[in-house]
This record gives structure tokens, sequence and C-alpha cells, in this order.
């Protein structure tokens, strides 16, 4: 039995994280650099899984966050935008995170299509979006 | 977008926990009550994907844990044996969590056949057996 929407679906109902990074950057225009995160987290006696999971999409990285946890992370805003938000447009979450999600999905696409991360009023937007996301960290 | 059997085998993966307690009990034979539970821990904000599990699985309960954790129980040993113990072996799991349910079927199954819980050798069996699994609790 293999990997596949479903199952993708609801590991991510369970395990998944849409997560937005604010980081102090002096080398960006407004010096905070916006990161937005696509990860799955596992205790490392089930990296394969998270393996799985990168094969599927075909994006992505598989990192160790520390000695008993990997992870599964997509930054590539790219990425995120053409491989990951279309997947979660088609294979709707069902818990909470959801709203996470669409959330995530305004702030890539504002990154994408109008810089708003590279101006001060659209990093005030990002922010205020961030802040009404669940206060979620990339667990384990 | 609903509930389905890879979802559950996903969400399981990610939030399901197939646990057996043993509980000091005076009025049982052995004074020891082996209690095999299979469970899933939510916050209470995602309350309602639990009874969507209730209602797929129809049987088990959903219960507070604490202030902002819901669970969804299963403790039933008929319910254990003939619905969530075929489920598992027909969607079959991706994580590691997969030997967890080999051992925990091999427990039910040796308490509804044999009835190990209720001689000194059976009981130790399933002692050892149970200390070979993960030592998760539910979580949350």
């Amino acid at each position: 039995m293999s990997i596949n929407s479903d199952w993708i679906r609801g590991f991510t109902d369970g395990e998944g994280c849409f997560y937005v990074g604010l980081n102090k950057n002096k080398t960006m225009i407004m010096q905070i650099q916006v990161l937005p995160e696509f990860a799955i987290a596992q205790h490392s006696r089930d990296v394969k899984v998270l393996y799985q999971i990168k094969d599927f999409f075909n994006c992505g990285i598989v990192k160790k966050n520390n000695k008993e946890v990997m992870c599964y992370s997509v930054r590539n805003l790219k990425h995120l935008n053409t491989i990951i938000i279309p997947f979660f447009e088609k294979n709707e979450l069902l818990t909470s995170k959801k709203f996470n999600f669409i959330k995530f999905r305004w702030i890539v696409k504002c990154m994408l299509e109008r810089k708003y991360h590279l101006n001060e009023l659209g990093l005030k937007k990002i922010i205020a979006i961030k802040k009404r996301m669940n206060t979620q960290k990339i667990k384990k």
C-alpha cells in the first residue's frame, strides 16, 4: 500500500504545517525576510515517509531539525505556488489547518504577484495576516 | 471534500495511537486490567473531525481529555476486533505506527480468543509485548 493524495491530505491534517517566518535581515529592502514554508516533521525513525512525500510532490527537501527529528520542507516560492498550493486547493484539508492554508496561500500569492514583502504597506499586511495564523510551530 | 479510508489512514499515521493500558484493579482475577485503546486526540477546535471519524467507523466515543483536548476513543474489544483492526489490515499504515498496530492486534486477539489477560502466563506475555510497543502517549 502506497502514498496517495488522500493519505497526504490526512497526514497533513495531522502533522503538516503552513508556516510564515519573519526574520530580521539587513540585506532585505524592508530589513525583514518573509519565509513561507510548508513542512512536515517526523521522528527520524519515520524519515522514509518524508522521502515518499518528497517524491510525491517532486519538490522540497528532507532535512534534520535536531537529533531525533527530520523535516520535509518546501520554501521555494515557485514550488509552493505551482505544486503545494494547487494540491491543497484540490485536496481540501478537513481540520482548522485549512484556514491556515488559506492565509498562507494569500501571503505566497501577494509575494509573487504584488511583491508585498518588498514595500512597507504590503509587509504590514503580511504581518497582520501572519498574526492571525495559528501560532503553531514545526513540532516534534 | 469528505473523510475517506485513505484520509483516515494518513491522519492515523500522523495523530493516531494504538495504546495498551495496564491498570491495577483488585476486582480482576490477575489484579491487572488490560485496556487496549485506539485513540486520536485533537485540539478542541477540531472536534468536528473526531465526530466525522466516529461516524465513519460507527463505533467509539468522543471524550474530553482536558480543557483544550478532545479524543476519539475505541476501547470496546469487539469493536476493536471487528471494525478497527480489519480497517487497518486493509488500509495499511505507512509510518512505524504499523508495528505498534501489529502488536496491538496480537494483544486484542489473545485477549478475545485465548483470554491471556486472565491467567498469569498470558498476562506476562501481554506485558512483554506491550513493553516493546512505542511508549507514545495519547498526546496534544
